[in-house]
């Protein structure tokens, strides 16, 4: 790999706390989409959503955006999955053609967040909504953007998409988000960035006993509600499909692979192998960010390797995953069988 | 864990070369021991093996040591898997009481060189033989140390004590031991130290090519000449050993766990449980010298963080290795079935 410019720590001291536990920064632009006044309207070809294939935040978002066929109005912006060298945290449209954007003309995100809000002072990051209108960020909520696109833009939808958000399933789904975002998501992001042994100690053993109930979970469901996938799927997938290849070396997550829990490596196969999930993950792109060009605690030009493993063959191998599946003939097989 | 002084990579430098790869420092110390003229003589008591838990080549001298009995006859002295904060490589005796070598009352391994020789300039190495005659350094060639203690030292072997290096096999010993120290023992270290991708990815394939060699090879032998631990088994141990818990993250060799290779992870849990082996292997030094105080290229005050995996759980589990070894009873229940 290249010499990477990294940048020095300082710009993620904010987001440590005293104990040297990693605390997130909370999200800018809030605003969310739908019909009241002050919400952001949903409208074809309006919005133009950046990303970068890296980023395990904008994949859920563009996931979703792509299993309810809104890929075909809502446009897609990729940074490049290489921090720029420019001494702080930016994302930069690298592989674009003269390294623009080529709506929105800029290099880095940095210049949309500071152009619609000039007093920005965090890391900019993905996914962010741009309104094309004004040329302004308008929502970076990656909590909730999956949400709005499967409620509020539920007009622009696909024929038959589905409905990852079913209403009567949203307080579970709501509830199972949490604790995914925290023991997961960000769990794996609390041990990667701990500047105390201790916190990182506490962030792993939350991490893996999480996995380990999930684990028990997928035994005998084929997705995490049953036999249809949701929002908690991509949410789940979007940490897991980075986990072999990236967190388990490069954020101390050590315990084990998501390839040696059987149930976990099957459901993740199943997705990955679902259109708009495998389509939409670049190992290539994940690798050389978590390896090569997330931010580090130096800021001396420090030659990184990228490391050639893990065997990815393993991804489009069968899952049998359908096999856990309720489907009607086997729901009726085993209603026969246990004489309900 | 503790903030490490790292020190400059310039220690290392005279060992890369200009394509960026890794050439291990030649052997200081090589004097054979013998009964001839000019030769080290093998005298009960007469030598201090130094060795730290964390380093392969010093862990291989010491399991042959003690499969042969020479434990009662060549004592120890153990240095900490942290190295010293003194801005270079050295080992240190901090684990002693007043954090010297009780038997030499040296602080740090460079002074019994230094001693030896004003003019040495490499790297203090283990293992480590001094003749406590003149408290001075006789023997460091890793490579050679326990061919010496299974010939030159066979008259003080314990009764019953295991032939590691038969002389029928010894040709054959000698070629597979070279291949295991280019490709696995040095292979790890050509993947760790690498300063260029492309040389990286070269030793990357070259490790793992001649695992999966192993791998057959020990489908259907219990070790790797057979029925019987040789010299070439320790040779193997002391890399396999070490290679989830440590050479797997901290090194980049990334494409499969040792646990995930049947037959190599039966068989180095096999010599796990066998006195000699498990009872000399320390996960705790290993982790922490690998992942905390190897020196890494930086000269900043770093926090490291001691990664909690792998699981460990798994090395005292049944491994069933024996229904490969070509007992007599299964040889002749064989020669039965196949009308030999």
């Amino acid at each position: 790999m290249d010499i990477q410019k990294t940048s020095s720590l300082n710009e993620k001291a904010q987001e440590i706390s005293s104990d040297g536990s990693f605390k997130r920064q909370g999200n800018r632009f809030t605003t969310p989409f739908g019909k009241h006044p002050g919400e952001l309207p949903v409208e074809p070809n309006r919005y133009r959503l950046l990303w970068t294939p890296a980023c395990p935040w904008a994949h859920r978002t563009v996931i979703v955006r792509n299993l309810l066929g809104l890929d075909n109005v809502i446009n897609l912006g990729t940074a490049s999955p290489l921090r720029p060298r420019i001494g702080r945290v930016d994302w930069e449209f690298s592989l674009d053609e003269n390294g623009v954007d080529p709506v929105l003309g800029i290099q880095y995100m940095s210049e949309i967040y500071e152009k619609t809000d000039p007093d920005y002072s965090g890391r900019p990051t993905v996914p962010l909504m741009v309104d094309l209108h004004s040329n302004e960020a308008v929502n970076n909520d990656y909590f909730k953007l999956t949400n709005y696109l499967e409620t509020a833009w539920k007009p622009l939808h696909k024929k038959d998409a589905p409905n990852l958000y079913p209403e009567h399933l949203r307080a579970e789904i709501d509830e199972l988000n949490d604790i995914i975002f925290n023991d997961i998501n960000n769990g794996v992001y609390k041990c990667g960035f701990a500047k105390s042994q201790e916190v990182y100690e506490e962030a792993f053993d939350q991490l893996f006993s999480r996995l380990d109930e999930l684990e028990e979970r997928l035994r005998d469901k084929r997705f995490l509600f049953g036999d249809y996938i949701t929002d908690s799927d991509v949410r789940l997938y979007s940490t897991l499909v980075r986990f072999d290849a990236a967190y388990y070396t490069a954020f101390h997550t050590n315990r084990t692979l998501i390839r040696e829990f059987p149930h976990l490596w099957g459901y993740v196969r199943d997705l990955y192998q679902t259109p708009g999930f495998g389509d939409t993950t670049d190992f290539d792109a994940i690798k050389k960010h978590y390896h090569v060009s997330i931010t580090i605690f130096t800021d001396k030009e420090v030659m990184k390797i990228l490391p050639k493993g893990p065997d990815l063959s393993g991804w489009n191998a069968p899952h049998n995953r359908e096999s856990v599946s309720n489907s009607k003939e086997k729901f009726l097989k085993e209603a026969e069988e246990h004489r309900l």
